[in-house]
């Protein structure tokens, strides 16, 4: 069979990557797919960059629209990411009949509809398993390797930069300003972090999952999420303290009323694989109602493990390619004519829905009554107590210090429900400071 | 589309848990796979208790053959197991142009390549994720999930009985006799247990994974098995000591001279995700040179994990059946026409070749100058030692003993020299019993 021939659109971290494990690896790869799998043809708006990285082993060119236009392209690689120009690039290559591959997860999570409608339409394939969790074949594991099961829920470390934070932040006892700015130094956070530290780059991923588990169309607007800014060393050393470890997840969950689609720092029990993910390494623990737990660990970013990724969309690809598209394998795991409406069905809940557990921190006057206070509001609001640690006002705020820590664990509650309650407990006069809270997951 | 018949063969743990499954999660298995899927057929020797499962919603026979017979079939699901009449059958399957998915990793490790080649020359396909590491989807990850890779090594958690009894000998100080008989009270172990703790299990499911890995046809007889009936709850204390955790690895490796593959207890550094897999469960860990490192884990085995796996290889059959086979997912990873000859190329290593580092643990007179004497017939050998361990005779014998144990690490050594110098150290006079010797892998 005829060599399938790729166009890259942009040439950069992971576009290297592609580049050099498709040309190391090329005899293994083409005894998998059946076919040489080539890149022929690179646009990228740097191109003397492009052409060092290539040589003479591929056309290139500084308008990605003459790659699309060329007809002996099979194969659009977009990697340029964001939603602009990336948007139209790849509705473009859809139109011209190309399989799109991308590591887009921005322009996926919120304008994947449109898209994965484009490309059903053309009878072409738009694969991603790049843009969740890099090297990590979750994406094929949700839509081919769990599809005996109603997935209950899936919840991942999928944001790698914001794991090397916290795992630095734990081991070092750092605040999150000191260690960011150590990120940033050795490249695993961003000039400009936003994305990452404020949870949107996971919240990205997870509405991808969240799709693809539960036949669901993409709504990132209907995602919560919550970065790890506000985090501080004293949480995350009391959290251990109770046996914890503080992690930012991407979590999506079925219940009965709906679909939970949120991100957010989360304490998980210590003995947890998961929570012994540590660094910038990634991990998504998904369950299933036949398989139960299972979790896929990996690097989540780089050249190399991303361009793993890629190429195994590229292999799939080559495999199915000219087959008739009712033997593929559905974008959206689900056949497209069968998804959901949004809001149909399975909506996503508000914040205010969400059933889950609570660390509270409560800075206190340290004074007799006050824990009785608390424990009578949390209980008229219905929250029952799991656990409560009470710290020495000494070790706190230093000797003759007359203010403490108060720790609470809290059983599963609506999220509505604890709103209220920390509202009334953060007006007693004995409560000194803004209350802590942070949602806790058990992930068994 | 039509829904695909599937024919089932045995309906014991398995095979009730997947006529269950199915029939549960029929609308979304639906919804995946673009058609129904529907057992129609099984066929067990216990009618009665087949008739029990499956109510009237399948014909139930007491013969096979008579659903291989049966044209409206379009997959039979092979789950009696064994080498004899399980092979006969899936060939006459696949004569019959059937699709077979299979459980049995005892008939693909051994009869595999007759299987493999017969299904390739009629057209069909033979799944068999269930037939590694239960629900997870690790034959997916490797096939189809971490093509761009040249895969270079495979270790796995593979065999839920011995890593449920490592785990409880380790926690409870108990010894390998006394946990086996547990295990067997609570089901996680056979009456006779001989193929899952002399290793012969694993090595089943690491044959399987060594050759889609390394795209070489299955070669069982090749693998080297020992398993952990030998191990002491003394040597799980010592390495935890040391900082392992010892665990039965079924192993297969890519080096310049050939393939390791090897199914034995080895340490495992215990801050690895995977030497924290505790009970029944499995994880597999597979390291590709453009990924890096990923694991997988999950349940090895039970009726629905299981069921999982099986359900899954229906639905691919269901979207790929009708289809062209060279559009399809080749069996063994690898096109059937570029997999390699056994012996040729990458021949399976013999263990002496194998290179790795040791645990040793040395009963020895609490003498001076034992310690010298061992480390120079190490040193002589060519062996590096990384840490030693003495332990005090009193701790070992009780008060007033006379001898001691000597623990040693060394780093990585070719096993023909470490056997060597064994034979030396054994004839020292200050040896006062058999040396125990652990393999000991990093898997960074």
């Amino acid at each position: 069979m005829k060599p399938i021939q790729v166009g890259l659109l942009g040439i950069g971290t992971v576009g290297s990557g592609t580049f050099n494990v498709l040309e190391r690896n090329q005899d293994e790869i083409r005894r998998r797919a059946g076919r040489g799998i080539e890149i022929t043809m690179v646009a990228d708006l740097d191109t003397e960059r492009a052409k060092s990285v290539v040589g003479d082993k591929a056309k290139v060119v500084g308008d990605a629209r003459e790659v699309i236009a060329n007809p002996d392209i099979d194969v659009v690689v977009e990697l340029i990411g964001g939603y602009g120009i990336a948007k139209a690039l790849v509705l473009e290559a859809i139109a011209a009949g190309k399989h799109v591959v991308t590591a887009n997860k921005a322009l996926l999570a919120v304008h994947g509809s449109e898209i994965f409608k484009a490309a059903a339409e053309k009878g072409v394939m738009v694969a991603y398993e790049a843009a969740v969790a890099g090297g990590i074949p979750i994406i094929k594991a949700l839509r081919e390797g769990l599809t005996a099961n109603s997935i209950q829920w899936v919840a991942g470390i999928i944001n790698g930069t914001t794991n090397f934070i916290l795992s630095e932040m734990r081991e070092k006892g750092l605040d999150f300003d000191v260690v960011l700015k150590e990120a940033q130094r050795l490249g695993y956070a961003e000039a400009d972090p936003t994305f990452d530290i404020e949870g949107v780059d996971a919240a990205h991923k997870a509405t991808l999952m969240s799709a693809i588990a539960f036949g669901v169309p993409v709504q990132f607007d209907k995602a919560y999420v919550e970065g790890i800014t506000k985090l501080t060393s004293t949480d995350i050393k009391y959290a251990e303290q109770l046996g914890y470890r503080i992690k930012l997840l991407g979590i999506t969950k079925r219940t009965d009323k709906g679909i939970e689609l949120r991100v957010h720092p989360s304490l998980i029990p210590a003995k947890r694989l998961i929570a012994n993910v540590e660094g910038p390494m990634n991990a998504v623990v998904v369950n299933g109602d036949a398989v139960g737990t299972t979790l896929y660990y990996g690097k989540g970013a780089g050249s190399e493990p991303t361009a793993s990724a890629v190429i195994a969309d590229l292999v799939d690809i080559a495999r199915m390619d000219g087959s008739d598209p009712a033997h593929r394998v559905p974008a959206l795991a689900f056949q497209s004519s069968t998804l959901r409406e949004a809001g149909q069905e399975l909506p996503v809940l508000p914040m205010t829905e969400v059933v889950t557990s609570y660390y509270l921190r409560i800075r206190v006057a340290d004074e007799a009554g006050v824990l009785a206070k608390i424990t009578t509001l949390l209980a008229n609001a219905g929250i029952s107590i799991d656990a409560v640690l009470q710290r020495e006002a000494d070790e706190v705020g230093g000797e003759g210090s007359t203010q403490t820590d108060l720790i609470i664990l809290t059983h599963e509650t609506r999220e509505g429900e604890m709103n209220k309650a920390l509202e009334e407990i953060q007006k007693l006069a004995t409560v000194l400071a803004p209350i802590t809270r942070i949602r806790k997951e058990e992930l068994n």
